[in-house]
């Protein structure tokens, strides 16, 4: 079994990536223009143009555009992201609505989050991203929904869960409606695993994080 | 797609179908004396000799054993069944840690209902029972779990959900841990579902149940 934990050194630095509106990416950093994430996003890659990214650079940050369609494969698509990310000494990586897949290289293992607006593993793997998720959660039938935080391995939303919120699914409602209170959740649930992630309180265990108590 | 309600018609006459310790049969008994479900249980059918016969038989309720390792083939099983159920005129049978399977004829459909200790469609269908779903979830390393009530069809744990609570998983969780904390919610959910049929609240539309404002 593979144990694997974050040994805390000041504020982290983050790497986000996106390919859509960056609503994610403006809660990390109203949570770190708050105090109550001690980081700073120190590049941002987005896998298209977008809103994100135009966001990302109105905020003054680092934006690179690094085009799934415009790399010969996956792998140099990988090895120009893995790049941008060393040279810019991330401590971790937060996919923050990413579609684009990147092979995670082991140095960056244990240090990609990802966050699902779901609760895995239901509602996940291929084909399950933005909308399509509360379409088929509102198609199955169940009543509780909710978002899932977890470190991102090389299978779609596969990786050890490390935080999970859920909501009721409420009589009535459409994508819109549940992807709104599914994203109140992902606002408190994402800071929340940076912040342990942060304090080296996450240990990796298998397929299983233990949330260890602070300065364990 | 079908449709399906009940319309309400007084005191609800229940059949519980059960196979072990009867604590979901003496949550419901609680409830009904507590005044808080319009109900009683016109019959108990167990699987086996078990506690949960022996309770409801010092209850004073009318039980059946209806052993399925005596019976030649599942079909004449469920026929025993049916033909319990049929005379204690019951308007809904309520699984409720029932190991058998009963095949539901179709006078029956939309008026069965189960009981699941996970957040289906997660951590069900063959060998999620008792302690193995609690198990399942704790290997998983998902941080929410939950208890499900759904109408049962001739599937395992693939019915109409009707209620979900969650609860989180904690750090440290046994099975048993796990067990207790998501009981607590089946004792809230269970009854819950029941007042809704009983008020002729549900319908079900394929393979979602509605709750219907009430009075509907």
């Amino acid at each position: 079994m593979s144990l694997m934990k974050h040994e805390p050194a000041g504020k982290l630095r983050l790497g986000v990536l996106l390919s859509g509106g960056g609503t994610t990416l403006l809660n990390l950093l109203s949570e770190i223009e708050a105090g109550r994430l001690n980081a700073e996003v120190a590049v941002v890659i987005a896998s298209r143009e977008c809103k994100g990214a135009e966001r990302a650079a109105e905020a003054g940050l680092d934006v690179h555009i690094i085009a799934y369609k415009e790399m010969p494969d996956n792998e140099a698509y990988s090895r120009k992201i893995n790049e941008v990310l060393d040279s810019a000494q991330i401590d971790l990586a937060c996919l923050a609505g990413f579609l684009s897949f990147w092979r995670i290289p082991s140095r960056y293992e244990g240090r990609v989050m990802n966050i699902h607006p779901a609760l895995l593993p239901g509602f996940g793997g291929k084909g399950f991203y933005g909308k399509m998720v509360h379409k088929g959660v509102l198609a199955s039938g169940v009543k509780v929904s909710g978002c899932t935080v977890h470190f991102v391995n090389n299978e779609y939303d596969a990786g050890p869960i490390i935080i999970q919120r859920a909501v009721p699914v409420a009589e009535g409602d459409t994508c819109e409606t549940l992807a709104t209170r599914v994203f109140e959740q992902e606002c408190v649930a994402y800071p929340e695993a940076i912040r342990l992630f942060a304090n080296g309180q996450l240990q990796i265990e298998g397929n299983v994080v233990r949330v260890l108590a602070p300065g364990t």
